[in-house]
């Protein structure tokens, strides 16, 4: 727990890493954001930088960075600040919210963050850079490609495996023994019961309002 | 933790709000209920009061009050109750299960309810008298109006704002920065992907028996 | 928890299974499984035997029965088993994982088990042998039948019964007061807002593909 942490990124998935951060007690040297960081409490005097060249100032054995940008569909800024820091020898921190539930045996690779009461049973494993958002649940021997974003309350059964830039939206539902192809979206809500192919979409059933 | 407690309303809700309140060791000096107290374990030892004018029998300083009424949509009766003591002077409390994850950069207003599990991220904020029931998540930046109830397993993804009085209901979902009007009802199990007027109600796409 | 351990089945719910025991320091013995028991971490050191014939060589009081065969709907092979060695003397352990939240105030019956993350709350009673599997929830006043198996993330609100042998599926929701007859599915998602009967099965409306 010694290393120092620079954050990058500053908006809303920002906060909720930072808090996790603080209660982990490490030492968050900066936040690295474009934009100017709004005035809030969980960043409070917290050093602001506003340029990934910053980064380079620090020494790739003095800092672990932790990828505070946050994943939507169709974005890919997230995962090319992964890919770039990595080619440049900076290592990314995985994150485990003090009230997670990671299974002692399962697998994170680097970079992985889970958040807030987000649950990952024996043998899962998931691939670099993925979120596991708050409250989502990954059953047992589900493998998770890289740069997954499982969203708030997203709920996968056992054995369960997607390839890499998969999105499983708010609350959306994955049945045991399914398969996801790469860059596929599960929409908010939905519920996956057959296996789905690379770069689909799948949309909840329309809703209806009165 | 010194200040009595009476907890108004003696059904189901009030069952989980007193389970809460003993394992947090507070002295709940009364139940007061309309209808005959149902005799169950959770409830033993509590002194009955029948009439909401029995409260009045309690100093202002004396006591704190738990409004322990359940939330059903087109039900007004708890926010009704909310509003009677407030006005003669009476204070709630603010409850938050033992087993809910409540950020410390998140706000609860007067009365807000946080119950078993339940998750609530960074620079969330929630209005008075709202239950965020059983096992709901609401995620970072959301602003919850005053008398809203998200029903057990609802989830709110960043950024989300709703009016007063909403009913999100049991396991339904809301895509980040949605906002939902005021007495709108988000139905059992549906997903929100639009703003929502108030008033409205929500319907999931109807399942298929066979 | 001085009995010995003997865990039934060596699938993918076992690996929770037998993950929870270790946390709770208990003695397992042996794996019993038909089939060869794959190669993995969690299973590590423990014994394995290969008939349930195995079993007859503990005498009924040394050892406590963990019935860690999965359930899915259609198979029957969980529920013979458990009545298999109840009439042979055998006990079933009941479990729960450090993670779930089971009310003072709830009752569970001989061989339920309740997986990590789950939440139970006052006045609801679980029946034999009934899975409450990973982050699912079960509001106060509900009574569920034995043999039931609520998935990963199903969520059911107060005052819910069920009969025997009902399948909630992964993240389906069930409102307040409902009644499911015996052997009915709610199929992964769906949303019960209607008494269901017996022998029926509620599919969610078909999401679709783009």
């Amino acid at each position: 727990m010694n290393k120092s942490i620079l954050v990058l990124g500053a908006g809303g998935h920002a906060t909720v890493v930072v808090d996790i951060l603080r209660q982990l007690n490490f030492n968050i040297i900066g936040l690295v954001a474009a934009e100017p960081v709004k005035h809030q409490p969980v960043f409070a005097g917290i050093a602001c930088y506003t340029s990934d060249d910053d980064v380079l100032a620090f020494n790739i054995n003095d800092v672990l960075l932790v990828n505070a940008i946050g994943s939507l569909p169709g974005q890919d800024v997230r995962f090319k600040v992964h890919q770039k820091f990595k080619k440049l020898g900076y290592r990314f921190m995985t994150l485990v919210a003090p009230t997670a539930v990671v299974s002692l045996y399962a697998e994170l690779s680097e970079g992985v963050q889970v958040m807030p009461g987000a649950i990952i049973n024996a043998n899962s494993r998931i691939g670099e850079g993925s979120i596991i958002n708050t409250g989502a649940i990954v059953e047992h021997d589900c493998t998770i490609g890289a740069h997954n974003h499982l969203a708030p309350g997203a709920k996968l059964s056992g054995g369960v495996s997607t390839g890499d830039y998969v999105h499983i939206a708010t609350g959306a539902n994955v049945i045991q023994g399914m398969s996801i192809g790469e860059h596929t979206i599960v929409g908010a809500g939905a519920t996956v019961t057959k296996n789905l192919d690379s770069n689909k979409t799948l949309y909840v059933a329309k809703p209806f309002l009165v």
